[in-house]
């Protein structure tokens, strides 16, 4: 592996993200106009995904719904792979996101969209993988390639492409004027955590498990934030929503459990707000990540987000502390953030 | 709370769910043809539900799209009362699963579904809630009341609800009659299970985190599973099918890491062995759910099904030596299994 100045390639991805989102935004901001004029009618989308695809799925569940008014439905590719019994996909756009576009089980509920009749899109990594040969339509992340195991500038290309969409769809100018000045939001944001991460990060050395909490836009975000630490520091990492996490799991909350909560400024932060009260007075250590000044006094470590945006583009900004958190615990632990233990850059499932 | 013998509300409860389930069907059967008779077209299924209840859903993601054809799509309830953007919901049938029927998510999804015309229904073990006045069908869970906070009998009830959806939709004459006979094959998991469950649990009482796989149908039985452990037992476990595992948080096992893996036979049987290898050779220490011979050798704990089941309705049994370890689990640990600490019966979350 090549590294420049000892960084990692997993740093050099992090920061390569400004230009990453620029350069799809460039490219195919365009092209996704073409593409929602070229579809036929739909009434609802059903994708396929797995890992941090599949939590840049669930942030389309939510930018998909509210701002083009589509229910998206998340396939079950083992239906398609195991069972042979694909659902009847009449009325569905069918959609699949992969970095490599090579796992078949995504690949299969493509060709099987495209089968039953039905419009079918892939967003990938590379134009000339199974799955973009298998739809009618491609939006490439033109991200380069990700050479650290874990996915972090194809996960925000991947949630910039579904916002684009959605704003798209949306039609209304500001929303594609506020995406469009994103690159500029994740170069202030990763500036303006950086030092904070990595002077933190050392604090949570021997931190065997936490909790990760999110709802709506940045419920992705704390899937995602939990994948990252799994993948990169071992750490046993649970996502919630705040809604689900009091329906049965606060149970587990025990003195100085960390707790991670994704909490931008929006519709959401009153509930989060009130969920990050409960957790304090259960004695839960808190993390927050937030540009809110009602959560600095609650919690312990605040990771800041130094440019707010709208809610509903807040992931692709929200999820970034929580990469350079993975990346500076994994060097606080003398982990190499590349090369994950049990873990190889694409992984093939059925 | 009365308690006869000594024995706690959840032990009651789970060993009523022969008879739960088989005056549900009693019940319900017909109705259940009635309601698939007079609801209109449609094309797809939102479902609204909340902690156990979602896991419902998820079976449903599995059982209503094989064995009827019908994708469904989980609703995000935020959208509706935190955003106040609910999606258009052309095509939907819009169901909501809740125990109490209180939940102010849950009915919001559904009367948003009623407002725009689409049919509806309500899953809930109490036909005078606010869930069931905002359906236009009903199907009640008879369970009786449920007095332990965590959902042992709900949970299978609601699962045969929808196996008897799915059965009834597919129209095979064989699949209702294999429902029914589920109460049988309930009754003889528990008789099976029980005793080794009770010896075995003490061995798992200093277990602090473990993780739990499952996938098709059983994807659903890993995700109720892992909730009955922290809600009961206050262990940190998480829960993945199979493919999803190896996307990412494989890299988390370590020597002696607890995995749980429900694994009946049937068409997964395989991929769950090659995981349960790949995890032996990483140190984890495997506790099966299973009555395929394969499980045998390679876990360290194998917890019986005593009735083998068409896969599609395996997900009715395997949750009981389940719910039966974390019961076991709670008495080895010394905590009253019908209290768990900040949980309340009914949950209202907005």
């Amino acid at each position: 592996m090549d590294r420049v100045d000892g960084r990692s390639l997993l740093e050099e991805e992090i920061y390569s993200q400004p230009e990453v989102v620029a350069r799809l935004l460039e490219r195919e901001t365009a092209h996704a106009g073409q593409i929602v004029c070229q579809l036929p009618d739909f009434e609802y989308i059903q994708i396929a995904a797995r890992g941090t695809s599949d939590y840049a799925a669930t942030y389309a569940t939510y930018a998909l719904a509210s701002l083009a008014g589509y229910p998206v439905s998340l396939a079950t590719p083992s239906l398609h792979t195991i069972y042979h019994a694909p659902p009847r996909l009449r009325g569905a756009l069918v959609v699949g996101i992969s970095q490599s576009g090579q796992s078949p089980d995504i690949v299969a509920v493509v060709e099987e969209g495209r089968r039953q009749g039905r419009p079918t899109l892939a967003i990938t990594n590379d134009g000339s993988s199974p799955l973009a040969a298998a739809a009618d339509h491609v939006i490439e992340l033109h991200a380069g390639p990700e050479r650290s195991v874990a996915a972090t500038k194809t996960y925000t290309a991947q949630l910039a492409v579904l916002a684009l969409l959605a704003a798209t769809w949306n039609g209304d100018s500001q929303k594609l004027a506020a995406l469009q000045g994103m690159p500029e939001a994740i170069a202030k944001t990763l500036a303006g955590a950086g030092a904070t991460v990595s002077q933190r990060a050392e604090r949570y050395r021997y931190m065997r498990q936490c909790v990760v909490i999110g709802r709506g836009y940045n419920y992705a975000t704390a899937f995602e934030l939990a994948l990252k630490l799994k993948e990169l520091d071992y750490v046993m990492s649970t996502a919630y929503s705040s809604a689900d996490f009091r329906h049965g799991p606060i149970a587990t909350v025990e003195e100085d459990l960390p707790v991670i909560l994704v909490m931008p400024a929006g519709a959401v932060l009153e509930d989060m707000l009130g969920m990050a009260k409960d957790l304090r007075e259960r004695g839960a250590e808190l993390i927050a990540i937030s540009d809110a000044e009602e959560a600095r006094p609650l919690a312990r470590t605040l990771l800041p987000l130094a440019a707010p945006s709208p809610e509903w583009l807040s992931p692709i900004t929200a999820i970034l502390p929580g990469q350079l958190l993975a990346l500076h615990l994994a060097l606080a632990k003398g982990l190499d953030p590349d090369t994950p233990r049990g873990l190889q850059k694409v992984t093939r499932t059925y």
